[in-house]
C-alpha cells in the first residue's frame, strides 16, 4: 500500500505558490457552501508515520480554510471522564455537526495500531478492533458523513535521514528524543501493522489515502485537492441514497406474533405486590452498594405501549436507588444540536459515568419504532439501525456496563381504559396528549415494529425482557426482579 | 439561625398520610405547568448536617414529583476535566434548563464550609468565597432562576443520639464509621461556620430555609410545601422585572469618545509587517511550548467593528499555535439548548482545558453590544451584564487562565471600502451579509455601546486592548505583540 508513497513525490515551490491561491479560494467557497447546506459533516482523520507532516497538514488546512468552521481535536491521555465510558466516547463527542469540518488527529486508529506495535495486544485483538472501526465508519457514512482518511508516510530511509538532519542542526536538536530513535527501531513492525490495518479499513465510502510525507508542497497540495474535490462533488450531486434498499415488510402470514404470545392477564394481589416490592427494592439497594457496582455503569431502557406504565415502573426502580447517582433521561424530540449529528449521538452524550445508573425513558429504539412507523426515516435507515444499535450495546457491555431493556406490553382494551382514566384525573391529565390517540390508531403497525425490534435486537449480551403489564403490580415486580437478576449477573462477570 | 430548627418539630404519620396525596397531586400539576411554560429553571440546593435527612429529601422529591423532569446531581471528587476549569464549572454544567428542576446535592456551599471547618482556609478566604456565591446566585436569579436553599439541621444532642441509635442496632451499625464520630467532634465548629455562611448568603431572591431534620414527616412536608408554593406563585404571577431600572443612557455631552481618540491611521510597511509577523509568531510559538503554558488555559477574545479584520488577525495568531490544542469558537445565534440557560452558559461550556487555547470570535460581550443595540435584552439586563462579565473573567483569571481581549477599530470610510471589496471578491462574498449593512446604519449606537463596554469591563485583571485596525498590518502586529506580552506576564505570575 505504501509503494506509491515512496517514489519521492515533490513539487516545486514555484508551482505550489501558483496553485495555492486558486485552491484556497475554491476551498473557502466550498466550505461556505457546505456550511450553508449544512446537510452533512466532514470528518478528516489524520494518521501516519512520525515526522511525515501530520500536524503541519492540520495547520495548513486551518490556514487555507476558514478555521472558524473547523473543529480540530487531538487525543492524548484519556481523561477520567473518558475512561468511565466506552473507548469511542471521546470520538463521539468530538464529531463535527452537519455543515462543519472536524479534523481528528490520531482518531480511533491510533490506539489499536500502537498497542499492537508495542506488543500489548495480539493480531486477533487488532482484527477485532478493525472490525469495530469498519462498523463505526459505516454507520457514520450511512448517516451522511463525508470521511477522509489521510495516512502520511515516510520510507524507513527518509525517516532516518529526517532524524539525522534534525540532530545535526543546533536549532532543532532538542526535537529528537531517545523515544524517537526507539520508535524508529520499530519502523518495520509499525509499517507492517499499519499496512494490515489500512488494507482492512479501506472502504468504498471511507477509503484511505496514503500521502508521501517528505515534501511539504506535494503533501499539502495533494490533501487540499482531494478535500476540495470530494466536498464539491458531494455538494453538487447530493448522493442518491447509496444505502441498501430495504426489502418490503411482509406481514406475518399466520398472524402469530411474538407479542401476542404473552399472557397479559397475569396478575398478583396487592399484598403480594407490597411484600415482593419491598423484597426486591431491598435487594436492589444492597446490590447498588456493592463495591463492584461502583466500577460499572448501569443502563436501563424502558420502552412500551403508550400508557403501558413506564413512569410508575421507573419510580419503583428509582425509589430503591440513590437519586444522586441515578439519572432518568426522558427522550422527547431532539434539540437542534442533536439533529445535526448521527441519531445515536444524543444517547452517547447521556452515557453515565461508572457507578452511576442511567434510566432511559424511551431510547435509541425510537429509530425502529416511532421513526419507522411515522416515516421519519427511510426503511433503509431503520433497517440498518438494528445492527447499529446492536453494535452500540455491545460496546457498552464490553466496557463493563450493565444493559437491561424492558418492553411494557398492554392490550388495546387496557390502553383505552387507561387513556380515559388519565383524562379524568387532574394530575394525570398531562400524561395524555392527542399524539397518544393518534398512535393508538396505528396499533398494528407499532405491534409489527415491536416484534421486529425484539427479533433483531434481543441479543445474548442485551436481551429484551417483555413485561406483561395489564396488571401494574405484576409488571413492576417482574421488572424489579429482572433488574436485580441482571445486575447480579453483571457483577458476577 | 438554627433556634427554630431545634424545637423538636414533628408531625404524625396520620397527618402526613392525609396531606401527602394532595401535596403530590399539586406538585405534579405545578411541575407540569412549569415544563409547559418553560420560562424559568428551578434550582434546589441541599445542604446541612450529616444525618439530617438530606439524601432522604432528595429521594422524596423525586418520588413525589415526576423524576423525568428533575436533574439530581451530587458532587464528589473533582474529575480531571473539572479540575482544569474554574471551580464553578461543575455547577454551571449541572444547571437545569428552563422548565426543569435541578437538585444540587452539596452545591457551591460544601467546599468553602468544609475547607474552613477542617482549617484549610481562614475566615477571610471563607468570606471571599461567600461573596462569590452571592454574586453567582444573584446572577442566576436575575437570569430568572427560582432558587431554593434548604439547610437540614440537627442539634448536637440529636446528632449524638442518632449516631448512638445507629450503633445500637445490628442492622445499621455498619453505617457509623470512625469518620462520623470525628465529624461529630467538629459539630460546634461546623455549626458556627455554617451559621456565618448562611447568614451572609440569605438574600431576598434566594433565602435559606433551615429545616429541622430529625422527623421525616415534618421535614418532607415542609420542603414539599415550600417548593409547591413558590413555584406556583412564580407561575401565576410572572415576576415583574424585579431588576433594577437602568438609568437612561445619556450621550456624552462633548462628543469626546474613547474610540475617537484612537489614531486609526497608524500603519506599517509590508516589509516591516513581514519581519514583525515572523518575529512575534516565533515568540508565540516558543511561549506555547513553555512548561507553564501547559498548566494554564488561554482565552483570547476578538471583538470589533464588522469587517474590522478579526478573521485575518485570528488566522495570524492560530498560525503560530498548534491547531490541535487551539480552538476557535465562532459565536453566532444560540442553539435552543443554549437559549434555555443563562446567557453565559454557552461560553462556560466552551472553556478550554489546561494547556489549551480558546479563541472566541465574538464572545459574551454580545450581551452589551448587539443585544443592547438591537434591544434583544432589557437595559437592566445588559447593565448588570458588565458586573457579571467582570465576575466571570475574574474567576477565569483566578483559576490561572490568561484572558486577553481585543477590540478591532476601523472608521466608517474604511468599513465601506471593505464592504464593497468583499462584495466583489468571490471567496469573500460570504463575509458580507444584509446584517452588516443594517448594523452600519447604527454606527453611532454601536460606538456608544463599545465605549461603555470598555469603560466598564477593561479591568486590571482583564484589560481591553484597542487595536487601530484601518491598516491590517499594523493591527495584526499589535495583536501578536500584545498577546505575547500578556502570555509572558501570565506565565510569570
Amino acid at each position: 500500500m505504501f509503494e506509491s508513497a515512496e517514489l519521492g513525490h515533490s513539487i516545486s515551490k514555484k508551482s505550489f505558490d501558483k496553485k495555492v491561491p486558486i485552491l484556497r479560494a475554491n476551498l473557502l467557497d466550498t466550505q461556505y457552501d457546505l456550511s450553508q447546506a449544512a446537510n452533512f459533516p466532514v470528518i478528516i482523520l489524520i494518521g501516519g508515520v512520525d515526522g511525515a507532516g501530520k500536524s503541519e497538514t492540520v495547520s495548513v488546512l486551518n490556514e487555507w480554510m476558514n478555521p472558524r468552521h473547523i473543529y480540530t481535536h487531538a487525543f492524548g491521555e484519556l481523561s477520567d471522564e473518558e475512561r468511565d465510558r466506552p473507548p469511542n466516547w471521546r470520538f463521539w463527542r468530538a464529531l463535527p455537526p452537519k455543515g462543519k469540518i472536524g479534523i481528528l488527529y490520531g482518531s480511533w486508529y491510533s490506539a489499536p495500531i500502537l498497542r499492537r506495535v508495542y506488543g500489548k495486544t495480539n493480531n486477533d485483538r487488532l482484527d477485532q478492533s478493525i472490525e469495530k472501526i469498519v462498523r463505526l465508519e459505516r454507520m457514520l457514512t450511512d448517516e451522511g458523513a463525508l470521511i477522509f482518511k489521510f495516512w502520511f508516510h515516510l520510507s524507513k530511509d527518509q525517516q532516518k535521514q529526517r532524524l539525522k538532519a534534525l540532530e545535526k542542526s543546533e536549532k532543532t536538536r532538542w526535537r529528537v528524543t531517545p523515544t524517537d530513535w526507539e520508535r524508529f527501531e520499530l519502523y518495520d513492525k509499525f509499517r507492517k501493522i499499519s499496512e494490515h490495518t489500512l488494507r482492512q479499513t479501506s472502504m468504498a465510502a471511507s477509503p484511505w489515502v496514503v500521502v508521501e510525507g517528505a515534501d511539504h508542497y506535494y503533501r499539502s497540495l495533494t490533501v487540499g485537492n482531494i478535500i476540495l474535490e470530494a466536498i464539491r462533488k458531494r455538494l453538487d450531486k447530493p448522493q442518491r441514497q447509496r444505502r441498501v434498499e430495504a426489502p418490503p415488510i411482509v406481514p406475518s402470514i399466520d398472524n402469530l406474533k411474538l407479542l401476542r404470545t404473552l399472557n397479559l392477564r397475569q396478575k398478583i394481589t396487592k399484598s403480594k405486590y407490597e411484600s415482593e416490592l419491598e423484597k426486591y427494592q431491598g435487594k436492589l439497594k444492597l446490590l447498588a452498594r456493592h463495591d463492584k457496582f461502583k466500577k460499572m455503569s448501569s443502563i436501563v431502557v424502558f420502552e412500551g405501549v403508550d400508557a403501558g406504565g413506564k413512569g410508575g415502573a421507573i419510580r419503583r426502580v428509582t425509589a430503591a436507588l440513590d437519586a444522586r447517582y441515578c439519572h432518568i433521561i426522558p427522550i422527547a424530540a431532539p434539540s437542534d444540536e442533536e439533529r445535526a449529528q448521527p441519531y445515536l449521538w444524543r444517547f452517547w452524550r447521556q452515557l453515565p459515568r461508572r457507578g452511576r445508573v442511567a434510566i432511559f425513558d424511551r431510547s435509541w429504539y425510537g429509530r425502529v419504532l416511532v421513526e419507522r412507523v411515522e416515516g421519519y426515516c427511510t426503511p433503509a435507515d431503520w433497517m440498518r439501525a438494528y445492527t447499529e444499535i446492536n453494535d452500540f450495546e455491545a460496546e457498552l457491555v464490553e466496557h463493563r456496563s450493565i444493559v437491561v431493556k424492558f418492553w411494557l406490553a398492554i392490550d388495546k382494551d387496557e390502553q383505552l381504559k387507561r387513556f380515559k382514566e388519565r383524562e379524568k384525573t387532574r394530575f394525570k391529565r398531562f400524561k395524555i396528549t392527542p399524539d397518544d390517540w393518534r398512535n393508538r390508531k396505528k396499533w398494528d403497525e407499532y405491534e409489527s415494529a415491536v416484534c421486529d425490534m425484539v427479533d433483531r435486537t434481543s441479543t445474548e449480551i442485551a436481551p429484551w425482557t417483555l413485561v406483561e403489564a395489564n396488571d401494574k403490580y405484576y409488571a413492576r415486580v417482574k421488572i424489579l426482579k429482572t433488574l436485580c437478576r441482571e445486575i447480579e449477573a453483571g457483577l458476577d462477570k
